[in-house]
């Protein structure tokens, strides 16, 4: 086994998921079993790190028993942030600090669990390395409820908010299914995703055995169109009275709108530059009272989507955890500038096999739902898309219940 | 043992809860264990009874897997109504038709499962009954995750939706918190709860070991007063950059409005007369971030905590089956005109006695939070309300998973 002789530290960057924390498990354990001395922790990532804001992981996870509590963690342990860092150039002062920071700790290998945006961080951070003949490497893990980064088959976090959204979905389905509704009602119910509408396309779950699932779901890969998306209500009211809609938040007019746009919310920016997105089903909701006259509810998934650590996906925390053991032995192996993918080697028995990838390839790249996964009418996905999902939201871990609610690890 | 010679019905009326389905197969299997022939299940309540809408139980839960997958199914499995029952005076034809489908199907005892508005439907019924000197026994078993009715220690429902938004509280909270603010963010959760905050007040569980909890939590029971909120959330966004408030959909201001009703929001009102709210975080987020400038975000629990059987209290699902049993026991002592109550006869061990009570007594009360379980300055619950809640939240249910997801019975 390939070896690493210096320390090692792990950040989480960008929005947190249910498995984020799997991910440092992995890492710690790989470490360790390689026999690495000292494992320290961001607190608050590339951020915290700056400011030497490091916290040493053997504290917490001496144990068995809290590294399957911390698995059990939804968010990120260590805290993340939303830093970005600026180009190398003109801005070397900033990339003095961290080497220091490095160089101070004894820090060999610099792990980074994050989305598009961290993986931007990984991209400078080796490049600048590589430049200077610097021995450090630095290795990014994935990690987005989102889904959408390039090359990996998918990404761990994605799998437990999938499953999360279509326990849901089945569960809101029958609460309105059940009321003996004399009046159709509306059923809106908004998903995450920025523009990549991977998880509002695992809304194709909850159509099963028991469940009639939703009557469409819309993406932002596809052009939204009011008028059609009424009409298409007017004629399932038509026929029954319980209407379901599952809509991505980033969905968008053919002007480029965003639908939430419409609802004269507040536009926000984050420090990248994205737009803010939300109340696009209340927004939706307007529309249709309005139009219709059908009762409507709107319900909003919000950040629960991605912090249900309880109904996590067994297979996503271990492959979360997997991705983490992985890295560390990618740059065990000297490897940097690179992320941690996987390539789903077998459908049927699943398996995933894990793989690194040049981060240049990766960084601030963008992974949609195809479009040929789409139904012609824009309004549902093919069977692609369920035997793309399906594995990845199988298994539970039972979380650890304290006084009747799941316990967490957190820092002190 | 008491005995039933005819056959029985079961109806669920008002709102789902995760829960109401357990109360069935309470009554479905106390029935059966005396020896009742059949077991008859109302279509969407009255409204369908009415309509001669029913099902054989038989047909389902001729099983004990059945009942267990019954049990683990969210939402009405009968389908409810909110059809509420005229006065007898004037509508004599609305009752001899219940009484002619009564004797047509042979029912000596009708059960119905619900809140205050359908405990009112079993007063009119069994007051008509006994009026015209009928054999026929009447039965409310309770239900409400609102938690309102009264003389009953607490209902069936409500200790599984506390569970639930305790549990993605404490998620929620995990989230935003590790974020790596630099400015103060606000987060709203709304919960549900018409005029009491029962279910608000179960927000005090997400505070403990390993949680900070919300910095405050707002109910109905007292008046809002909007700058006292606002001076509030200024108070602790000097000290730290995530503030957590829990909010019940029916707080309003002194002047009576509903705090939701200043978002400008459609005002419905259903066929009991009440205002059906929704808004009121969305509404507040408005007013902090115009007030404050710090960010907010606004999370609605909506009817995902009503239906969220997948983090069902054991405790709350067995005393709903329990509720059922006992009620068929009533019926076949021959009580009428009564409503299964739950009387807690000791807190360490937690454990509730069922009895009945009068439904005239019950019909149309309301039980709310007591004034002296909130702390003086209106921000907070004392020490007396989480020691009333947490008993009913302890235990799990696993659901049975099937393709990855919790599965549910259904009607055919």
């Amino acid at each position: 086994m390939a070896k690493i002789t210096g320390n090692i530290v792990i950040g989480q960057s960008g929005g947190p998921t249910a498995v984020i924390n799997a991910s440092v498990a992995g890492i710690y354990k790989a470490a360790k079993d390689m026999g690495v001395n000292k494992v320290y922790g961001m607190v608050h990532g590339i951020q915290g790190f700056l400011e030497r804001n490091l916290i040493s992981l053997e504290e917490y996870l001496d144990n068995g028993i809290n590294i399957e509590i911390l698995k059990r963690t939804p968010s990120a342990f260590l805290g993340t942030c939303r830093y970005k860092l600026p180009e190398a150039d003109g801005n070397e002062a900033v990339y003095e600090q961290i080497f220091r920071v490095m160089e101070d700790y004894d820090i060999e290998a610099f792990f980074y669990i994050g989305g598009n945006d961290s993986m931007d961080t990984v991209k400078l951070l080796s490049d600048y390395a590589k430049a200077h003949d610097r021995k450090e490497r630095f290795v990014g893990i994935p990690k987005t409820v989102d889904n959408d980064l390039p090359v990996t088959d998918h990404c761990p976090g994605y799998g437990s908010a999938a499953k999360y959204i279509a326990t849901s979905l089945k569960e809101v389905i029958r609460d309105v299914e059940s009321t003996g509704l004399s009046n159709p009602t509306v059923l809106l119910v908004e998903i995450m995703g920025r523009h990549a509408g991977w998880l509002a396309a695992a809304s194709v779950l909850a159509k099963c055995e028991d469940c009639a699932g939703a009557d469409a779901i819309y993406l932002p890969e596809r052009v939204f169109d009011i008028d059609n998306f009424v009409e298409h209500i007017r004629e399932v009211g038509a026929k029954k009275n319980t209407i379901v809609i599952a809509v991505s938040e980033g969905i968008k007019l053919a002007d480029g709108r965003f639908v939430c746009e419409l609802g004269g919310g507040a536009d926000t920016v984050d420090v990248f530059g994205h737009k803010q997105l939300s109340g696009c089903a209340l927004t939706l909701a307007g529309i249709v009272s309005a139009r219709t006259g059908f009762k409507t509810r709107a319900i909003e998934l919000s950040t629960l989507q991605r912090a249900a650590n309880h109904m996590a996906s067994l297979t996503d925390i271990d492959e979360a955890m997997q991705a983490g053991y992985h890295g560390v032995i990618a740059a065990a192996e000297g490897k940097t500038g690179v992320m941690v993918v996987m390539e789903r080697v077998s459908q049927q028995p699943y398996f995933c096999r894990m793989d690194t990838y040049d981060i240049h390839n990766i960084a601030n790249g963008e992974k949609k739902v195809p479009l040929e996964w789409i139904t012609e009418d824009g309004r549902g996905l093919k069977e692609e898309m369920l035997r793309y999902v399906r594995p990845l939201i199988m298994g539970e871990v039972l979380p650890v219940y304290v006084d009747g609610l799941p316990a967490h690890l957190v820092r002190r």
